[in-house]
């Protein structure tokens, strides 16, 4: 019966919002086919040339981290064979990395229901190569999930392939209809959870894992904290709260974040919720922390930084800000304070972390972590220093 | 012949986007009818309830300075019989305020080509009410020009009467496809021209009249200035190179306004290039500024203050900033200085200007002026007092 319903629910909303949920199964035509039904979606990740690097990040969050989809594999030829949880954090997990997708098909005992595009690029776009991999897998009946500026669903051929072929094309980044967007209100202002926004000096620099590192920390303290989520690749990873800031016209950036963290607050109550940023305050191209910090109103900020990274991602004529400018930017932008600084430890080895923990942590008169590569301990005692009454309070309720 | 060619057009491509420049002819089931051919379309501005006031600052503009449209009328029936332009600013114009679509047709001898939907509602949707003399427009066989956020070619019953009727839409908001939009490259760093973004405390507070008194008065003193306009009513004035920021995906703001900026650079090879700004880099709604400062990197702003407003436009519990404040916040957020204040003089009698302009200016230590009601040679003072060689040697090139 639930198959059958949701048949009908593919053939008549072949092409589907951020908003939507991810489909339990997948095409039409494999109806017929018995097999046990999963808790969530089986899904092939497709990231050629770029996994575990900076357009990959889209891959890598969710070989990190998927609530919503249960990823069966990646796709990168320039990897192929190897654990991608070893070769992205030196962790084995159960996601290997293949060649092609038809690698990635013949190793499974059931067709996956989904290939999700897991690349970034800067520009947003599909490239020829990757246009034939997606309509490769709508022939094998698979439904597609895609973070891209340029919505699949609105190609004509693509459109019609998975018409055809009754797959549905979930665009992460297409926005609502405007007519159901809100406005800025003010009501975040009456939240009664504390709010901490994960800003960064650059895009791509590990803000979203701190954030669901910080989140998992709390939580584990017993203090109810939530994650609201801003970028593509937590929808996908199946945040409950969120929008895909960077398609929302900007006239209701504010406000539509504002109505996640309300939306958040209201269903949950949590104590604590933690807001994912976006680029960088400072960043002359992608500014929508702007947004996030008038949007969201944080009592507090941590601020992720790549200490070996001399350049911003993908614009090589741009020195990164160090972290102490970016700092007074943000506390001259908004009324809120940084309570601390979380590395991204790329190129780093790990007597450099610890050095530079040192170093900073010195120079800024701030606490700083790793929020990967240190006990995440560290990122429940950040807060906990700056907030010692608010920490206190939930963690008595749970003894 | 050019009106067959505009018919096949039209009927090609009845729903047009921000780009597309205006239509010279209306309604194809106009095309036996012989008229003289206008320079411009002809068009009808509809603000009802509306005009003179905050939300009708579409209709004001286009009443106040409009190259691309030649405007007929006004509709307002809460004004309607008296002179636009006595309404607005208390110096007489041609464009009288009518009752309603009837009386505006009525009172023209062919047909008006265009009817432009006036007003800004900080909603971005159409009302029930505009929705049916929309309609009735299309009825008529009058084109349509829109800024609303809602696409009104995206609108079933609109676009197919518009369709049934050979009539465009021109959805002003609408922005390109994201494969033709671009990212900020830094390029507008070796722009020659001086760089000044009018920016402001507040939405709707006169910041894209300043900058268009500001244009005319230093090409006045053969310093050739162009306009980057940034918002939807300055592209329907017809200004030659700009975006409508506020429906641009964020992701390509900074990079579509730096891409107008070249493009305006490169085609007038100006002195001067004048920056439309748009909310206010403290609003905690709109705050687009933010782009316009990263996009458009200035050497100077002007900021645009209205001393009697209170609270912010439509947001009633929202206090106004100082100008002092703003001040510092622009200051602190880009690298650039604030050389000017320019007044709006909402609520203020001539005397209280006076008063203003020298308190202000002894408290701020900056030029200060009202650039509709003082002499448009202040606003050229206060940039030659910034920048003093370089407004010496235009002016002498010109002797």
């Amino acid at each position: 019966m639930k198959t059958e319903t949701q048949t009908v629910d593919t053939i008549r909303r072949p092409i589907r919002g951020a908003q939507a949920p991810p489909m339990t199964h997948g095409a039409a035509t494999r109806q017929t086919t018995p097999r046990p039904i999963p808790a969530h979606p089986t899904a092939v990740v497709y990231c050629e040339g770029n996994f575990a690097r900076i357009d990959g990040k889209t891959a890598n969050g969710l070989v990190r981290h998927s609530q919503a989809y249960q990823i069966l594999s990646v796709i990168d030829s320039t990897c192929s064979g190897e654990n991608s949880g070893l070769v992205l954090d030196d962790v084995r997990n159960t996601i290997p990395v293949v060649k092609d997708l038809n690698a990635a098909i013949t190793r499974e005992t059931y067709m996956p229901d989904t290939f999700i595009y897991g690349m970034a690029p800067s520009t947003g776009r599909l490239s020829p190569a990757d246009r034939a991999v997606v309509l490769e897998a709508i022939a094998h009946g698979m439904n597609i999930v895609s973070g891209l500026h340029e919505y699949l669903g609105d190609d004509t051929e693509i459109a019609q392939a998975a018409s055809d072929r009754h797959v549905t094309i979930r665009d992460i980044r297409r926005p609502k209809p405007s007519k159901d967007m809100r406005l800025f209100d003010g009501s975040v202002a009456d939240v009664p959870a504390l709010r901490i926004a994960i800003l960064g000096t650059d895009c791509a620099i590990g803000k979203r894992t701190t954030a669901t590192c910080l989140a998992r920390a709390l939580n584990a303290k017993g203090i109810k904290t939530v994650l609201v989520g801003t970028g593509q690749t937590g929808l996908m990873q199946g945040a409950k709260y969120g929008i895909a800031m960077d398609a929302v016209p900007p006239q209701f950036c504010c406000g539509e974040l504002e109505g996640a963290i309300v939306a958040a607050s209201e269903a949950e109550q949590p104590d604590v919720i933690v807001i994912e940023g976006q680029g960088a305050l400072s960043h002359p191209a992608f500014c929508t922390s702007a947004f996030i910090l008038r949007g969201s109103q944080p009592d507090a900020v941590i601020l992720q930084h790549a200490p070996k990274r001399v350049n911003r991602c993908d614009f090589d004529t741009m020195p990164m800000p160090t972290p102490a400018s970016e700092i007074a930017l943000i506390e001259a932008f908004a009324d809120t304070k940084v309570i601390g600084i979380t590395l991204n430890h790329e190129g780093m080895t790990d007597a450099e972390i610890t050095d530079t923990i040192i170093a900073q942590s010195t120079e800024l008169g701030l606490p700083v972590t790793d929020a990967l590569t240190r006990p995440e301990a560290h990122l429940h005692a950040m807060v906990a220093t700056a907030f010692p009454a608010m920490m206190q309070k939930p963690a008595l309720d749970t003894i």
